[in-house]
């Protein structure tokens, strides 16, 4: 048996656990899996996003969702050959469901399963046109009166929303709204996006002038168009505008610009959302039976209340209104907070010779960008990943088949790396007085992101001014008052401000809830975002999965939808998938449905 | 030596090969080539679009050419294994020459070449920055007055065309001058593209509303970004339009739309073109070094003179002015012409409830959509040959592999394939009076859209109306007079009509250049199109590639680029190279330039 190859290894794993599914033996079926285990699985068993953790999770899941799942075909994914590594193998896996075709992750320690990542591709008879189902478009043949492809499209634009109402409202036409817009399409689900500006991806050209993405391009594919391989590593805003605004044309989204939704609410009974917005000067009434919130996983911005703040004569406001540095050339600019945006403003301010004091209240992580790049992206999102034949819809699986609960154990010794190899970096920081930190546990920034979405800059240029001097630091004391014309710091520090940036972080998405619908049903789906790691501003108790994105709710038909470019490209598909289910009236049993621990 | 790969046999070859061009010993060079043998250049060694027939072509090409070309490194491809299928062996080749890196396809045969193709891949130094070296987008650091990508598109558009010529002027904005626009872009060629349309696609949205692309969508990427799997087999015309609309935005082009070129003259002395074009109501004159006629392969309309014409009282127009058929319900329409236009004008007619008939003056050539995309594109154009790892990249070079002098043999088969298949369908045209006809030597549609452009219909369903009586035909009589309100035939047949379609088609792409710059270069340069192959419309002597296409011309700086989009996509490779040399001030020696032997 010495000889036994990886694969035939994993084959007779899978028939074995694949048998016991089939059997109903959820005895044999948890048998297959060591003490120290995780199932990851993305809606094709649990109608949810869940890990369930250890051998009882696996078994209570099962216990109550294995006969209506039904899964079956269990077998290694074509042309995917399992590999073996110090007693690890690792290899794709693709099953069926009753309703559903699936493909996942797993890892296998002594013959029983590690990690097991099972997710939903396609729902049976509801699949994508696509490859060799693509639509013909010609109409061959003839007929009278038959249309065009843009009479059809003329008379979609017309009637959804008026005539004929969406299945599915998306508040938001950002990156995540137009993501999840594009797979909906391809699914045959009637849906409007409603955005209150004037152009798919302004919400990316109105924000400040050097503003870049942090995310490299082959972490930022939307679903179906790749950027082509002539694509900056890091897109302007601009640029990335550009595309969001083309995609949305060529997807031929529903997309409402320039409207405003005012509010909504839900009628239990009749199982459908009353949606007000606004356009043309209009009020509409949309009538879905799915409601999205797409307004950014950043929420409400946090405006603070310092004592004095309306005494202030120069221009002030939260980092989400800046208008960039243009106005402040000479002036004085006094920036609050000391994350992404506080360091982008600031390093804008003090290039268009503005004299600029960041205000440092709190430690913040620190990583280069091209050290990020290098150790913390490159296996999975880089040139030489694609070279190395990891597709971007393989490094999503392959980053969703690790366990949240165990993720931070492999990205401690990568920020380990990037200290080392950034060490004199750091120690100028640290001389210049910036107060650093590296996460709670030292496991940097993507668990800070994934925990509390916030407290981190990746720096692409602002530390060395912050080094030099150039951007000045006060750090370690918060603000006691704002004066007619200054900021004055608890310990006494008086900085003269002509202007004052509150670069002091967003609410909870569930605040856009409160906003549109009610802060009842804000605060019956609690707190979006965060694991519950119990680490700052991440409270407990454990999660183990983003709270409340991309799956059900405590508030029936309301979801919500955000992040950054990869969660819009590849939670999109899982959250495309619930919503075709629902449409189509699939039984959708909702597994392990999250309990509300916090309201914001 | 029984047991030697192809991949052994070919490598051998090609160090036999190799090193006899190094040596400049075009003896044991020409030796490696069969007696009946092709040698097609694109560009790498002729700096032109040229095949070589026959050993004697081979020689004379080398001694004029080698020692300028420099080639080496001669190799199998990386990661392409040659075939061998009975005795024909079959691969993929890298080379290089002084100046650029190239990239081919071989076929050999008893140990000797058969068809050699090699085309230029790159220029050293002038690579396209993409994958690897993809720019950077953001720039890191930070320096007082750094410009954002917006602020430099902004500055490139106020100043290419005004204080800053371009390198470039393209005239028309199809797809053909999108593709190119798009290499020049990437290769640092500045360049402007005059299009007299509104919006980039309108030549497509213009046209009859009920088109639609006839090739399917494997043979219609353009470069860099590909159409997504779900895009429709046959795009409709403003789906398509929309598409180049997005590519020209996204691909950053200069494309200045309603835009007319004036007129254009070249002054030998400063090597300079002077192109007056109207735009927003004023006269702008630009000074480039190259100029490109992408005003489609179809040239100006061929408008007939029948006599009377004058008289008629009814609508009457070219079909490139036809509007449509909305205005034409329950009116008669004579449409005289029996190729590809007016098959799909007179379905369209007849759907909107016109009683049409159609004048079939001469024979054509009709082949069904979906047999022609089975027999004829699928091997290489088709979803299964993306299964089976044919890229579109890999479809182009293996079509362009097959000598034009020979590629009637390859296609012949085919069309005996597809009379047999649709045996009834073509009996029945025939019983309905419709001359058919297969090409002079039943090679069929592509030969004859390569001989000379015209001929045929690919059948959506005009053919079945016809066979249906539901399109009326007169066959077989030309048009003798117009009349008031009447089409009156040689053969006596009066054909009343309240609007007449002249689906005569056009002429040769040098009358472009008759209409913007003079009739002395349009003869200067002679016919565009067409292989010389002395049959119909494609009078000789033998040319053996495209006369005047995507290659050095009699007058020079002047180009013609055009074709499907196959063909925009493919051959704007290789016009992009040969521009960018030229901007680079690096050596062309043209080999071979063509003779012209007609005028129009």
């Amino acid at each position: 048996m010495l000889d036994k190859t990886p694969a035939t290894k994993l084959n007779a794993l899978l028939e074995t656990f694949g048998g016991a599914l089939t059997r109903g033996d959820i005895d044999a079926a948890v048998d297959c899996f060591q003490d120290d285990c995780y199932w990851r699985d993305l809606v094709a068993f649990t109608w949810n996003i869940k890990t369930l953790e250890g051998k009882d999770q696996v078994r209570a899941m099962l216990e109550a969702q294995l006969a209506a799942t039904g899964p079956s075909n269990w077998a290694a994914a074509e042309g995917e050959a399992a590999t073996e590594t110090d007693g690890l193998i690792d290899g794709w896996i693709s099953f069926e469901t009753k309703v559903a075709r699936g493909f996942g992750h797993i890892r296998v320690k002594n013959g029983k399963i590690w990690t097991l990542l099972t997710t939903m591709a396609e729902l049976k008879g509801h699949e994508e046109k696509a490859g060799f189902t693509r639509p013909m478009g010609a109409k061959h043949g003839s007929g009278p009166n038959r249309r065009t492809w843009k009479e059809e499209r003329e008379e979609e634009t017309a009637e959804l929303g008026f005539s004929r109402q969406p299945y599915c409202v998306i508040i938001g036409g950002g990156q995540g709204g137009i993501a999840l817009g594009a797979r909906l399409k391809q699914l045959g689900v009637p849906t409007i996006i409603i955005e209150r500006n004037e152009r798919p991806g302004d919400s990316w050209r109105k924000r400040y002038k050097s503003l870049c993405l942090h995310d490299p391009v082959w972490y930022d594919h939307l679903p179906y168009i790749d950027f082509p391989k002539n694509w900056p590593v890091f897109s302007p805003k601009d640029k990335i505008g550009d595309w969001l605004e083309m995609y949305a044309k060529v997807m031929e989204l529903n997309y409402w610009s320039s409207t405003e939704a005012r509010s909504a609410s839900y009628d239990e009974t009749a199982k459908e959302w009353t949606v007000v917005v606004e356009r043309g000067g209009k009020q509409i009434v949309l009538k879905p039976k799915q409601l999205v919130l797409a307004t950014g996983m950043s929420g409400r911005p946090n405006l603070p209340t310092f004592p004095g703040m309306e005494k202030f004569k120069g221009d002030q406001h939260h980092s989400s209104k800046h208008p960039g540095p243009d106005a402040y050339a000479g002036k004085k600019a006094v920036v609050v907070g000391s994350n992404n945006s506080a360091h982008d403003i600031c390093a804008a301010l003090c290039e268009a010779g503005a004299d600029v004091t960041m205000v440092q209240r709190s430690s913040t992580h620190i990583v280069r960008s091209d050290t990020l790049m290098d150790i913390g992206l490159g296996a999975l999102y880089s040139e030489q990943a694609v070279r190395n034949g990891i597709t971007t819809a393989k490094a999503d699986l392959i980053f969703a088949s690790v366990p949240y609960k165990i993720l931070h154990a492999f990205q401690i010794p990568l920020y380990k790396q990037m200290k080392e190899r950034d060490a004199a970096f750091y120690d100028g920081l640290e001389k210049a007085g910036f107060m650093l930190d590296w996460g709670d546990d030292g496991s940097g920034l993507f668990m800070k992101y994934l925990r509390r979405g916030s407290g981190y800059y990746i720096d692409v240029g602002a530390s060395q001014l912050i080094i030099d001097g150039k951007i000045k630091l006060k750090s370690g004391s918060d603000v006691a008052e704002i004066t007619e014309d200054a900021v004055v710091l608890k310990d006494g520090t008086r900085l003269p401000a002509d202007v004052i940036v509150y670069a002091t972080g967003y609410g909870s998405m569930n605040g856009w809830a409160a906003e549109l619908i009610s802060q009842e049903v804000a605060d019956k789906v609690g707190k979006c975002w965060g694991l519950g790691s119990s680490t700052t501003k991440d409270p407990g108790p454990w999660e183990g999965e983003q709270r409340n994105m991309w799956k059900p709710t405590q508030q029936e038909a309301l979801w919500f939808h955000g992040g950054n470019l990869h969660q819009s490209r590849h939670y999109s598909q899982f959250l495309a998938l619930q919503l075709k289910a629902r449409q189509e009236g699939i039984p959708t049993p909702v597994y392990g449905l999250q309990a509300v621990h916090h309201l914001r």
